[in-house]
């Protein structure tokens, strides 16, 4: 399990007074950028012209997140292929018993025309030892 | 079938040249948000303390969007309670034989304590001819 | 004088119950793209490799805009020299007597590697149409 | 001068290559939340109902800034009476000589009416010293 702390802004917020809920698949990128690198994905679109794109993402908002909450977000992931992997999210409030928001998102890799692309293996084997590290 | 207009703006992609996935959701939102009518919810909100929120939200990506795109979002929604609607909702680019994005977006009715709340009756009679309009 | 009208959505508040001030810096982004043309920003990006760049944003907040409200954004704009643009913005709300924001906005165009290029004649002669147009 | 660091993610950047400008904004009110403190801005909202708002942004862009960045915001503020606060904000690119970008912000109290206020006399002692500690 990845733990990546995201703490709640003004600008995450909206009139009802939590999180608006698009937002969390942004704290969900940010905690996935942190799990692959993002020095590694800018290496991987820059040299290689290759890229992760969100497929699909199925997310459930049990609790409301709020103004100056310093939330958890947990990562695990899996292969599913060499073109997709899957990743298993929660968002946690400071004390909670149970996650906020949990989601699980499968992500393939794409050339920058957006053609699905194998993983190069070097990388895969990068993130087989990272998906590891976090199970 | 109801049809709203998205135009696509700077402000909408990222740097790999397409629309960043979590504004989907706000697209969607924004069509919802026109077939209920902003000053419904809002009057809703103000004087009786209720107001919708998204429970589930599973969205598949199949295809990019890309800059000064002007996408159509389609919507169709039923009732599955007092408590909840459920919402069939497509992105289209300009064209296209298939849509780019597909969603289906769980949104319950919550007081501004976030408890679950049974939908005021006039408030469904309303929905519901809505709905049925754009069956 | 163009007019742009913008309607205000869940995702465009914070929880203090109004917009979100950096938020009137994208409004007034769609109106200038609505005003040089999406598509005439789309071929000078992938047909030249210049686009326009923010060089400097002074921005006044005089009132605060709420849910559901539809503004009008209000712009004028010109000519500094062939490298620049200047733009005079505003905001108002429904039946307001005076503007909410007022903003003067400077752009600049660059090459796709961030160096300052003059205007092309073509773009420059159309743009100062519109600018007289929008005077 | 305070130092706020923050790490650029897909959704700050737009298809052009880099950030977005208006989320500069953004970073400077995180970096401000930072200094005041998200627990006081908090309890100040929900015991005393007063609040700050942004009355004027100037905001100079010198220079791109790019996906992976770590930026480091800097600021410094000072009193300019016990309604108004002014905030001299920077953004500084990983090893660069000079800022990026360059703020002055001018923030005032505001109940929740949005009637000007002024800050209560604990606050500002609070604030004071802060802003002996980042000058």
């Amino acid at each position: 399990m990845f733990h990546f702390p995201v703490q709640i802004y003004y600008e995450d917020t909206d009139f009802s007074g939590v999180v608006y809920h698009p937002n969390f698949l942004k704290y969900f990128e940010r905690a996935r950028e942190h799990v692959i690198g993002a020095d590694i994905l800018n290496q991987l679109w820059n040299e290689q012209g290759l890229g992760f794109a969100v497929y699909r993402s199925d997310m459930l908002c049990h609790d409301g997140v709020e103004f100056a909450d310093i939330i958890d977000v947990r990562t695990q992931f899996y292969f599913e292929s060499k073109f997709r992997t899957v990743w298993k999210q929660e968002i946690w409030r400071p004390n909670a018993t149970k996650p906020a928001v949990t989601a699980t998102i499968e992500m393939v890799c794409m050339n920058t025309k957006r053609q699905l692309q194998a993983m190069p293996v070097e990388l895969i084997t990068d993130l087989q030892s990272q998906a590891k590290l976090g199970s």
